[in-house]
C-alpha cells in the first residue's frame, strides 16, 4: 500500500467528545447558525443531546448515530448518580432513556442502530450502574471511529469511480457536518481535490432548508473546493448544456431492492441524470442500508409544513400561504448507476446484488456486530 | 354560441388607465410589493412607465407591452404640450421616445412588438401632434383589448384541453398580472375552476425569485383556487406518486422550431413530465412566438447572480456565496405535448405545424397587422 495517496482530515467536526465519561461532554457545533456563526455549546444532558437532534443542530445520519451514541453516555452518567445501586431500576431507565434517544427522528435508521450497538454491548456484559458511562464511552468512540474510517473507505472508492468527472453536481449537505469523518458523497470531492484532480462542484441550494446554500457551499469553501450554488431548476439544463459530468449524494435510507429514501429533490436528479446519460452516484455507509424495508413503496415520506417560508424574508412570504412539502423522496433503483459503501463501489445495485451488504447491515443494526 | 360559458372577470388588474388622453393616467399595479402590499400609483409620464418596467413593477411579456402602449400615450402628450406646432420635430422626438420604452427590457419582444404597432398606426394617419394622444390612446385601449382576446382564448382552448386533469402543476407566475386578462398558463385554470370543475393547483415556488411563492399563489387565492406552493424539488416525487395529471407553463420565446424559452426550472419539468407520461402545455400569445429565432441553440441564456441570495434572510446567506444562476431554459419542441395560443391547440408542435403562427406572428410584430 506504499501508493496509497493519503486523505485530507476533515475540515470541521460537527461532534466532539471531550473527557472522560464522567465529568467529560459532547460539543455539538449548531449547524442552524452555519454560515454566519461557528457556535459548539458543550452538551451534558441526554436531553440537551436530544434537542439538538430534533431542532436538526447536529444532522446527518452518521453524525446523528454518533451524537446518540454520545448522549447514551450522559444518560447512564445521568441514571447511575440517580440509582448507582439499583441495577434493575437502572436497567429499566436506561431502556426508556435508548429509546428516548432511538426516537428523537424519525427517519433516521441510524439513530436507532447506534443506540442498539451501544445497548448489546451494554447488555453483553452487564456492568454496575457506576461502571456503565465508561462502558458506554467505549463503544461511542468506537462508532466514531467506525463511521470514521467508513468515510475514508466512501472517498477513496468514490473519487475511483469518479476518476475522470470534471462537473461534479451534488444535492443537500454530505459532508463533514454529517459524519464524524469528510463525509459521505461530498468525501471523494474532498479526496479530488486535495489530489490535485481540477474538480468543479454544482451545489444544490436544496430547497426548503437550504442545507446546499448554507452549509455544503460552506464546507467546500473551506476546504477550498472550487463549486458554485444552482437552484434546483437550474440542473436540467446545466446537464443538457453538457456541463454536468456525474452527480453524487447520499441516502438517507437504502431500501432492500435498492430504492434509495433521500432529501426531496433526489429523485429527479435521478430521472434527469438518466435522460442526460450522467452517471448518477448515492454514496451511504452501510448503517444507512435498511434490510427491514423492501423497496420504496414501503417508506413513509414525512411532510414538514412551514419549511418553504423558513428562510425567506418575510415580505416575500404571504401571510396565509397553502404549501406542500414533503421532507424526501424515493429513488427506484434502476436508476441508480452506482453506490458507494465502505465496502465498496455496487454497478447497477439490485435486491440480488445488494444482499450481502444487506446481511451485514442485519448484523450491524441488531448491534450483534458491534465489534465490527 | 348558447352554451358557451362565460369566463370569470380577471381578479386583478395589473395595469389600468383612467380618464382621457388629454388628462388620464395610468395605474400600475407594483408587483415588487405583493403579497405585503397591493399599492398601484398613477404614472403621468413615459419615464414613470420605463421606470416601472425596468425596476419590475410591472412584469410579463402581455403586461408589458400594454403598458409601453399606454407609455406612448404619456410620450406623446407631454411632446403635443411641448412641440404643438412642429410636425417634425414632433415626429423626431416621439422617435426617440418609442425608442426608449422599446428598450426599456432586452428580452421582452412583446415591448417591441407593441411600440411598432401604435407607431405604424400613427404613421398611417399622422395626425397634428395635438390629436397624437388621442390616436395612441386607441391604440393602445385595442391593443389591451386584443391582448385580454388573446387570454380568453387560450383560457377556452386550455381549459378544453386540461378536460380530466384534476391536479395541474404550474411554474413561475402567469396569471392575470402578466397580462391585461386572466394571464396565459394560469387563464384555463381560473376558468375551470369558475366552471366548477374540482381542480388542484400545485405552484412551483419558482427559485430564485418565487414568482410562484410570492405571485402565483397570492393570484390563486385571490380567484379561490385551491393550491399549494411546492418546491422545484418535490415535483418528481409528486408525479412520481400519480399525484401530477398535467403541467401547464407559460413562455418567454417560443423558436421557430417550437423549442421554448423560459424561465429556469421550465426544461427540467418537462424531462421529468415526459418520464411520467403527464402532458405538458405551453401557454403563449402569439405576440410571444419568435419567428427570427431558429431553435433553442440560439436563444442566449442571461446569468443573474445574486438573485438566489435576494428573497432570503441574510443569515441563510454566505458572506461570499458562488453562485451560477441562468435565469431561462430552452426546453425542445420534442418535449412539448401541446402549444396552446390564441389561435387554438397544437399538438406535438414543429417547425412545419407551427409555420402559420409564425407567420401570423411576423405580421403582427412587424406593426403591419394592427387592426388585427
Amino acid at each position: 500500500m506504499a501508493h496509497v495517496r493519503p486523505l485530507p482530515e476533515p475540515h470541521v467536526r460537527a461532534v466532539v467528545w471531550t473527557g472522560d465519561a464522567r465529568s467529560g461532554s459532547l460539543a455539538i457545533l449548531d449547524q442552524t447558525r452555519i454560515p454566519q456563526a461557528e457556535v459548539a455549546p458543550e452538551r451534558t444532558t441526554a436531553a440537551e443531546v436530544i434537542s439538538d437532534i430534533q431542532r436538526l443542530a447536529v444532522r446527518g445520519a452518521p453524525a446523528i448515530g454518533v451524537a446518540g451514541a454520545y448522549g447514551l453516555v450522559l444518560a447512564a452518567r445521568s441514571l447511575s448518580d440517580e440509582i448507582p445501586t439499583d441495577p434493575d431500576r437502572f436497567a429499566a431507565r436506561l431502556a426508556e432513556a435508548a429509546e428516548a434517544i432511538a426516537t428523537a427522528r424519525p427517519t433516521a435508521v441510524n439513530l436507532r442502530t447506534a443506540v442498539n450497538r451501544s445497548m448489546a454491548v451494554w447488555r453483553r456484559t452487564r456492568p454496575t450502574p457506576t461502571a456503565a458511562p465508561d462502558l458506554f464511552l467505549a463503544a461511542a468512540r468506537e462508532l466514531e471511529a467506525i463511521e470514521r474510517a467508513a468515510c475514508d473507505a466512501i472517498a477513496r472508492y468514490g473519487a475511483a469511480r469518479l476518476r475522470g468527472c470534471r462537473r461534479i453536481l451534488t444535492h443537500c449537505n454530505t459532508g463533514a457536518l454529517v459524519t464524524p469523518g469528510l463525509g459521505t458523497a461530498l468525501a471523494p470531492l474532498f479526496a479530488l481535490h486535495a489530489w490535485g484532480e481540477e474538480i468543479h462542484v454544482w451545489a444544490d441550494e436544496t430547497r426548503p432548508l437550504l442545507q446546499g446554500l448554507r452549509l455544503t457551499a460552506w464546507e467546500l469553501a473551506r476546504a477550498g473546493v472550487p463549486h458554485a450554488v444552482i437552484g434546483e431548476g437550474a440542473a436540467a439544463g446545466l446537464m443538457r448544456r453538457g456541463e454536468v459530468d456525474a452527480v453524487i449524494l447520499g441516502a438517507d435510507r437504502v431500501c432492500r431492492n435498492g430504492d434509495v429514501a433521500n432529501k426531496v429533490g433526489t429523485y429527479g436528479l435521478a430521472v434527469l441524470a438518466r435522460h442526460h446519460g450522467v452517471p448518477f452516484l448515492v454514496a451511504a455507509p452501510l448503517s444507512t442500508l435498511d434490510p427491514g424495508t423492501g423497496s420504496g413503496d414501503d417508506v413513509v415520506i414525512e411532510d414538514r409544513p412551514g419549511d418553504l417560508a423558513r428562510y425567506l424574508r418575510p415580505e416575500a412570504v404571504a401571510p396565509e400561504l397553502s404549501t406542500r412539502e414533503p421532507a424526501f423522496d424515493v429513488t427506484p433503483a434502476t436508476l441508480v448507476s452506482c453506490l458507494l459503501t465502505e465496502e465498496g463501489a455496487l454497478e447497477g445495485p439490485d435486491e440480488a446484488s445488494l444482499a450481502p451488504w444487506m446481511a451485514a447491515a442485519t448484523r450491524l443494526q441488531a448491534g450483534g456486530d458491534a465489534g465490527r
